[in-house]
């Protein structure tokens, strides 16, 4: 089996990476369970990067930082697609279905530059 | 401003997470550090949904269940890709860097098989 | 100024940490909200150690790997403590009065045996 | 049976934790590893509390903040207490041995009002 070229979609990506696991025979460890947990260790190198930063130097990055946040992000975005590949989700419909619900919970003219959570807007 | 509509694409999925950002005026709240912590909380509500299953119970999913885990994957999604617009960082192009260093790291002749942390073959 | 010797109590653990952070002048970085982040970076790396584990495998621990869990779970209580401390919380009392919510929330007799969570009970 | 009263220490709480385990028959879910899922859960909530707070925000708390923040701090506590539990580990011993290892990692005079990673020492 040839190592799948470069993806160019979220559909080629979630392919290339489908394909790296079976090579591996690493199917057996990929339940939905396991990989919920490495996802959120992923995410979790994503929180250290920024743990001690002020909120501008989280902003203000060196492309060495750019680089290494890329990587963190990229490892999040494979469990979460292993995940959805185990689970049979269709990722991008189910964003679209949550933004459709987001946006009712959070009406533009009530949410306009705030941050409170949802709820404090549904007894008014 | 008129709500775009569904996405079929990571891409039109990121433009269309802008602009529900962009409506809102929530930009001002979004910095890398405040958006790695939202990400890891999205995170945690799928692992939430897993935490008492046994390894089966987390195959077998009703669909209830599945419709449930698509919004917390979705949701986790969306803050990866705010995540991505604000540091200026291109997800596929990360993935794939990523997954090639992976492919380095996990040797399919001695990974197959394994779930020992990679750091275990290093030495041999 | 001497470095405390062993801690014996939880105010004492909570003593010579707050002795070792002020020794580092540390205590400019330790905002409650980065100290919740640091926070869940140590949690995650105990959800690392038992992430490809069978439920078998998670309770059946080398005395190695039992060694290196306590070092995890130490770095999660400490910054645990740090959030108790600049937060001017007092753990044991939040702990006491948290379980007797949890107590209220499920009831012997409806919880025996079930992972269900308390949400479930509420409309019987 | 009849509910422990107040902890007044770490092990009297470990111990009324336990208790409140038993009774509920819960002990058949608390592997080490669901524990671990369980204790990023509410780790996670912490974060929840303070994910779009600026510093600032962050430490000047309410009294009802304090509350709820003192709850999620006391769930991720119990769980961590749980695991220590099922894993046979002395939880302060842990942290002693931890601190220990720290102050070598970190010593004063170099990490001394410096937020850079320890192995940014190392090759000094």
């Amino acid at each position: 089996m040839t190592e799948q070229s470069r993806a160019d979609s979220l559909a080629q990506l979630r392919a290339r990476i489908n394909q790296f696991v079976a090579e591996r025979d690493w199917e057996q460890f990929h339940t939905p369970k396991n990989l919920a947990m490495a996802m959120i260790v992923e995410a979790a190198e994503v929180v250290e990067h920024f743990q001690w930063d002020t909120p501008q130097e989280s902003i203000a990055l060196s492309e060495e930082r750019k680089t290494e946040i890329g990587y963190e992000l990229a490892d999040t975005m494979v469990y979460l697609l292993r995940i959805a590949e185990v689970c049979g989700i269709d990722l991008i419909a189910a964003a679209n279905a949550k933004i459709d619900l987001n946006a009712k919970k959070y009406p533009v003219e009530k949410a306009r530059g705030s941050n409170a959570k949802y709820t404090a807007y549904q007894d008014q």
